[in-house]
């Protein structure tokens, strides 16, 4: 997988900010759990685009700056960026800068691109180069090749050749080019602080900087912002929407506004849907902290057995799914996770957790909280089984590693040790959604993907049941 | 305060095991919450006792150990260390390690000597010199003053000369020292991993590690261990136990048997008793994350308000007590917690904390609960108005710096900007922990302390209504 | 200066030996005199092209892969850089490493182009992206664009396209290629260590590496090395030779052949030369250590006045001239140099320096030795001077800088404090060469360059009496 | 050899000026060849005495200055430190600073006291507490011990009371003391920079810093230098003087004043008298660089062959000597010299070098010549065998690592493979010495010690064939 690398990242730029670059730092700090691995800033002042990146998390890009002095200019756009092993490297690390005809050229990326690879094939037989291995690079080539003399023109016609999902910042010496796929399937919301625009992957961003939430990024739409104001350019026409219903699941911050919705009402939500569809007789409820406690709230509002906090959390430690490298799991799982005995002891509990994708850490937690001395462990899942790979940048691991493309329901029960499993359905998650309006991606759990290409026949004929 | 260094701290020791100092360092990872500034391990493989000492977290002190190897030996201590800014050097950084006339010997020690600056002056006249400021150095030349040819009775003799408060482990070629205060203010447990002792601070370092729990150290033990087995001396005779409280209230982690009881159960009913105490007509009930998730979640189970989940931390920051440096506080809370609108919108809520310190993070986190749409706020901390300076290593600000020094409770709910504020009474308090048989220092709160020689007329005579 | 950056950097090539990247590395320490702001090394193993890059010495690039692990592979190429502070950055040390239809591909240059500017402007509006800003970068996608199935031709062909001086080591997945610009300005030649082939841009570095010297490359040569052996293609036709004489008079190591001849040799007869055409009365000859010793002695064994050394230098402070950044040179010089009095006190002083660029080093080092005592002091140049840019990587300043480009000799020897001042003649310097048959640029001295349309008639007026 | 370190350091001391350590830390660049393990400066503004040490070079002392700010005070000291791999840590690194009853006291010491043991032993009986390995902190332990109510007279009466050689530079809050042992065995002298009074092992330092020489500090002498002036306080009573001469032949630099004469000099006579002793039949005379040329001109001058460099030096390596780990000593070499072809080839040729101690360097040394084409090869070394250890500081092997303990000068012939192999009598070295009027030890060359406790019959019976 060099060459194509899938990516759940995080995308902030702001324009017409006396400090843009030192407010895009803060974004990115509020959307670090969207990716430790590397961060980067660009930012004009209109004469020169500038660039920093470093490895590791937002706060060595923040002691880089503190050191070398923050980046000049009015304008920014930044990145996080977590990604596989194979492309652990600074050289992949975004935002990338290059610079074309028309100049100065900065791009950051949220989302994969499904025809990256063909257009890499394509460009490089017309005599391009590659400097990474990320499918962002192939944006660039395509404005770059383009022949308008306008390069809002340039963007917009590159944008519209590329598919997949792709919440893009771009900056010029003079203007920012902010666009989104046209089924909307990563999140990306414009906010305002003081006359300054900000967009942002999470809402969250807007928080901690002071800005205020105005819209999300249309599906489909290219906004440009430069000394004049803004205007909306449209990528392709598109009615069809494919929001990643994952975000909501796991991967953004509860605070968030998410297509437009609280994610944390969403997952309080599925929490109740899910005691309604796969109750449980047992004494306390308790998440998998932090990211599923909301969910473990919904269950035991619904339900009406007790909520409890279960699990501590060492804060020392980061976000296991979030790593990069695989190494270490079980032993990181230990170091991470401490049960309240008091809590579990003799107990029948209920053990909420958004999603299971390999099971290896559930297991562990599983085993844990058996030998704090639960009497019953009753697993719950605020999702349905994970089946299929994500091509639109959700960094799931194979289908042959994933426990629910493998085994049945009751084999993972099983293989956990527990009591009971049991997952939401596709049509529960949805209903809870449809009721926002919303149309999603179920890709991962349905193996339906939106773009038609990818729903060949032999990707949809896993058939375990539920 | 140059020469008096008020610190909390967590030591570890472990006899008796291939990777003493592997384990040690696990142990201390557990207890990271107890000091982020500096962490040391020292180990003996009976010829030679080695010591390392990094700056900064426990992970800088395992990369510095796999990259240069781990410490030899069977036996090894270890320290974490917290310290204000004064003495924020890797000179004061523990374990020390110093040769005298019976050979090499380390010390770890969490806990503080009210006598250590008279002790120190003694010596010094005496011909000695002092090469740290931390009063932990005094133990060490008290035991090679000591004439008697036995270290034994030496370290005995010595540790009958402090006074104060002091967990400590020593390391010698051939054993193990392990001392605890007469009154056992600070927390001090033994446990077995296989074959192997091992003591620690907390019992969430048995956990991780994967020892077991035996018994606490004694107040007034000194247990040696050494080849032969254990033998358990006596410092000095007490009958009076002074169990600092706030181990409780907030310092140790909930999953921690500390004093021999569930730290998260002594913290559940802490709420209950607030509930009792200080009730409040609202909708929802929320914690200060993470440390008052378990108060609020008892407050509500008593008082029938819904708990909810209204502030997230962020994990990448560390906790706001600990930072040795009280520049940019007010930054640093914005950067850690953000509030949920959807929980708090239009609510009555109940925010619980477990102290008020200076008061300052707590007033920015109302302003945020307000701001995200809080109806009304009514604070209640699960523990009584810290107004006192603490003599035993709770790193408290002076009185001056004391919110509850300088104002009436209802000048604080005026200063927080909230609807009302309700704080737990010494009673209450002790009478929740009386139930479980301890007695303890109430110093901080009551301007009570244990040793008499601290409860002059002019310390007591802060007389503010509740 | 942004766009087009003068560098004078080493660079290697092996192929064939199992720890080839480990060689490279040796190779470009014992070149580290030709750059000291970063260094890479990229390595095949036939199915993949590695990299890696540091900034700072070479020891940082060893010390980096003693810890990550030595680039597998039986092929490296390798670079030395030093740049102007404008493009001091990672984005462009090299090895460049891109990819393109023929698959990965890497480069390493020392030299200049002296139409990459125009190169670069004409891709760009074919579409071409650029990441970094040197000129080493237009080569690359030169070959990218060209038709040919054959890299062998496609190389050669973009070779041939590019003006200016050039010493390339490129490397594919299966072959290595050498090439030298056609009227071969700066050294490169070619060695064997024992079946492996390696290039090299001094000899020295086979001396270190224990490779033994087969011949130079031919100017206009294109070396092919691939697993079938080597074959040689012309990249153009000529017979013009133009070797930077720079080389030998300051740049390359003594113990160096370049351009087929002894570099310690020519600087010795440099010094023999000048004793003839600026001969002095004086009592001791010293030179400016360490580079200018070895014209010192030729002035003397010429001469008859005793060699002495007079200065020292502190070996702590790296080279003044390959600095980076002017700032505080004046200090450096006080940092580096420190004279001995008991040679220099009371004495007529010869004191030979290899070339004056801003003069100021050589001010100070004029004032050091009046001050140990010298009672006279003659400085003496070992080449002309320097009063021209350098259009192919010698990174003079402009010449409102080159301080024999606005002063009269007779000025200089004013601002210099000295008795007398004399420079080598452009016809002495040459005829020492020419002895040895080449052909030498002299454009830095008398302004007159190998490539016809540097010779504009503005450049070359000029005309200070000697 | 862990209780009892060897060393040879570098000392400075600087009252009066409001950049003290700032001046002490250009001192220590300028003495960096006595020590590149660890640096660093105490320094005290009238109120503290505060410290920063470094491991590494000087250079990283100042970099953490810069950083974090220079340390106030108008007097400071500092110490560059070379020592054994065994106390290779920052704990050992000087100087020390500790408080005693008298206040902050920090102390830097060059040399080696003979007795440290036994009084540290003594010591320890008395309840005293070591924390380095050093020998130094012995004296701080008597200062601290001593009753006296008179700081001046503690110190003097503690230094009285150790054997050996030490120059030592201790500082009080109000007062800098600067001592030197009976027989002067260090070199230590005392400069002015403007009202500023300045300490240093070499004047080498004085010429950095702008200072200018007053005269050495006599042997036995304390000088005491405080606001009120300076004064002279006698340690001890001593007519007889044992200067090391091995600070000519080898370890100072050649710029500096040492025991009141100027090294360069003397080392040029060195030189003339081994041309005188020891002629040879050759072409050219050549100094392994850069410790030997001076000794290599001098032969030259005196026997009429011409003097060439034949080797060079990389200037991107440490010195072989100083390296405190013998790992890889083959492979630096290697890496450290270059022989120049063109000056050795069929050359008949005398190589000059200063001692052998373990010989493997020279030996390669000699294989390169060799193999550059040298027809014969004379080695001359500037002083006589050194066959026995030093006990005053200079960090030779033991001896059966010497090579001249365990050869005679004809199998070190052979094991150098040279065709001859010369050194200088002691008798010549001394006379060259006594025309100077000094005194010196040269234990290391007869094992005849000033200490005559250290003379015993078994440690001087080595009677190899000169």
């Amino acid at each position: 997988m060099v060459d194509e690398i899938s990516e759940e990242c995080g995308v902030i730029g702001i324009w017409g900010h006396e400090h843009a670059s030192r407010i895009a730092a803060m974004g990115l700090f509020a959307m670090q759990h969207r990716g430790q691995e590397a961060s980067g800033i660009a930012a004009t002042d209109g004469r020169e685009v500038r660039l920093v990146r470093q490895m590791g998390l937002v706060a060595r890009l923040t002691e880089y700056c503190a050191e070398h002095g923050e980046l000049p200019g009015h304008a920014a756009i930044g990145h996080v960026r977590y990604s596989t092993a194979g492309g652990s490297a600074l050289i992949n690390a975004q935002p990338f800068l290059i610079r074309h005809k028309r100049g100065p050229l900065a791009i950051g990326h949220n989302g994969n691109l499904i025809n990256a690879k063909a257009l890499r094939h394509q460009m490089e037989e017309m005599g391009h180069i590659f400097q990474s291995t990320s499918d962002t690079e192939a944006i660039l080539h395509l404005v770059a090749r383009h022949p308008s003399e306008d390069i809002d023109e340039a963007v917009r016609a590159s944008l519209a050749k590329v598919h997949g999902s792709y919440c893009v910042v771009m900056l010029a010496k003079d203007r920012m080019f902010v666009g989104r796929d046209p089924m909307g399937i990563r999140p990306l919301c414009l906010g305002r602080l003081e006359k300054a625009w900000v967009v942002a992957s999470e809402s969250c961003a807007f928080d901690l900087v002071g800005a205020t939430y105005v819209r999300d990024i249309e599906p489909g739409e290219l906004l440009v912002i430069d000394e004049k104001g803004t205007r909306s350019l449209r990528i392709a026409e598109s009615t069809k929407r494919a929001h990643c219903i994952f975000e909501f699941v796991y991967f953004s911050r509860p605070d968030s506004l998410i297509f437009g919705h609280s994610c944390d009402k969403i997952r309080r939500r599925l929490g109740k849907q899910l005691a309604t569809e796969c109750p449980a007789e047992a004494d306390v409820v308790i998440g998998v902290p932090d990211s599923s406690n909301t969910a473990a709230l919904g269950f035991s509002h619904k339900s009406g057995i007790r909520f409890e906090i279960g699990l501590l959390r060492n804060h020392y430690v980061g976000r296991t799914f979030i790593d990069p490298t695989q190494a270490g799991r079980e032993y990181k799982v230990k170091l991470k996770f401490n049960p309240i005995p008091g809590v579990l002891k003799g107990r029948r509990v209920v053990l909420v957790d958004d999603s299971i994708v390999r099971g290896t850490t559930l297991r562990s937690l599983c085993r844990m909280v058996r030998e704090a001395g639960a009497s019953e462990i009753h697993v719950r899942i605020s999702s349905p089984p994970v089946r299929h790979p994500c091509f639109y940048g959700m960094d799931f691991p194979t289908e042959t590693e994933l426990l629910a493309s493998n085994m049945s329901v009751e084999d993972m029960r099983k293989y956990l040790g527990v009591d009971s499993l049991g997952y939401l359905s596709i049509d529960g998650m949805v209903n809870t959604a449809r009721e926002l309006e919303g149309q999603f991606c179920t890709g991962c759990f349905s193996g339906c993907y939106p773009d038609e290409e990818l729903n060949k026949p032999e990707r949809n004929q896993t058939a375990l049941p539920l």
